[in-house]
């Protein structure tokens, strides 16, 4: 029996993808409908992995995950960087067609096609491909949904517009999560979340320690912290090529100690955007 | 006649509550339905100003309007910290209710209560106010919208559940932009984006300069530069007190030294998210 793996979302979901992407086509997959249930079934141990979406290029950031990573006993262990095209799949012409299913994110990846055509009213789903076997069950030609090339396969959906969110270049990170540290003894990628003081230079001082170990700063995100005015949660990665890979643990040291707050979500393997 | 305001949406929308908060209840205003026609109007002077979103507490950043600050010839020339709460409006009962409207970026910050409802659909609409009126017009006790208390007045809507956003503390950013820099002769806060060349320690050596004049960072965010992968944006707010007006300037001057790319979106005063 395959690895169980949690995701959201059913065949031909981008989640879907990405849990076959990082771990072959043998898994035994957990569906979910929500964020929540993986890192149940993750900590419960009803699931060995969970797969979850951080990041969109054309979307920004999924909050919500990022406050699961930090209120779950859960750590990054992986990382998949999953092109994403999205298509309006229905029973057609696209000229009938007056709403589209699809998620909140990829609606709102595709908004300059749904600004052009006023005449479509958007309709949330769960996920892209829960949109597709609806849109294929309604058999109804006024009905499309936004979704993979996968989920059109599925579900033998034709595709009547082509790639239509904003930018062409467009892709998702996931991340694989698990409930032990991942066992890789040459990480390449740290995730981590700090809270610091609110005075003049602190995020400074602390990036500072990154630097002067030369490791490279990938992402950094302030976010309020909610109830706390003034104060800001920093989510932060960086990399390193393969032969530094102590600085990553020694980074993660020095930066304890500057944040009043420090969580490390995980040391992991960093994959690359442009070879998934 | 009151300085022409262009925003997003209709009476009692988030947008017209911030427009009338910066201006005054005398403004005559210019309802948009997107967010790049009020650009469009500030530019070809058929605006004065207009108000746009740039982030929310709950739900981030808004991407889209980051984007088209750094399309058009726009200078951001003040900020307001609207509080948001959203409730379910309706013809009512609550129990009845089988579809939402509203807003995509009101939509995720209600994502609980929704996950709570399965038997609740969410549609997507252009703003919070619209899906009111079309949830007023419609006289359907199986549709509700998720809006302001200011739409339920407006559109004599009973309120069939209060505050159903995620959190309790929440608040919407909205800036003001015009065709010309702002005329404040204090200002206390520069907004500004910045790329770099993608080597260890770039971002620490920029974010040296605002260290060094003691100047606060309030906002950073990395944002992917789509077709180039591994090269970033970075937007990033800084603010001063009143006294310390001259670094703002100063700092502007050193970052577009270090930067490979480096718009300044705006100086202008800082306003606070506790005393809006």
């Amino acid at each position: 029996m395959g690895k169980r793996v949690a995701y959201q979302g059913i065949a031909g979901s981008f989640s879907s993808m990405a849990a076959r992407a990082l771990y072959g086509s043998g898994i035994t997959p957990i569906q979910t409908t929500r964020f929540r249930e993986i890192f149940e079934h993750v900590v419960s141990g009803s699931a060995d992995v969970g797969v979850v979406p951080l990041e969109n290029a054309l979307a920004g950031s999924v909050h919500e995950n990022y406050d699961l990573l930090q209120e779950f006993e859960c750590y990054i262990v992986g990382e998949y960087y999953c092109p994403v095209h999205l298509h309006v799949l229905g029973s057609g012409p696209i000229e009938k067609v007056r709403r589209v299913l699809s998620h909140p994110k990829a609606l709102e990846q595709c908004s300059i096609f749904l600004e052009r055509h006023p005449e479509i009213t958007a309709v949330v789903c769960s996920d892209t491909a829960a949109a597709a076997l609806q849109v294929r069950d309604s058999r109804d030609p006024s009905q499309a949904a936004l979704a993979s090339e996968e989920a059109a396969a599925t579900y033998h959906l034709p595709i009547l517009a082509r790639s239509i969110q904003n930018h062409q270049d467009n892709s998702t990170r996931f991340v694989s999560i698990s409930a032990q540290p991942s066992q890789c003894e040459t990480p390449t990628k740290s995730s981590i979340v700090v809270s610091l003081p609110h005075e003049p230079g602190s995020l400074y001082k602390l990036l500072g320690e990154i630097a002067s170990l030369s490791l490279n700063l990938t992402k950094i995100e302030s976010r309020p912290i909610l109830g706390r005015p003034f104060e800001y949660a920093f989510h932060i990665d960086i990399e390193c090529p393969i032969e530094q890979t102590s600085h990553l643990r020694e980074a993660s040291a020095r930066l304890a100690r500057y944040a009043s707050v420090f969580r490390e979500l995980g040391l992991y393997q960093a994959k690359s955007p442009l070879t998934p």
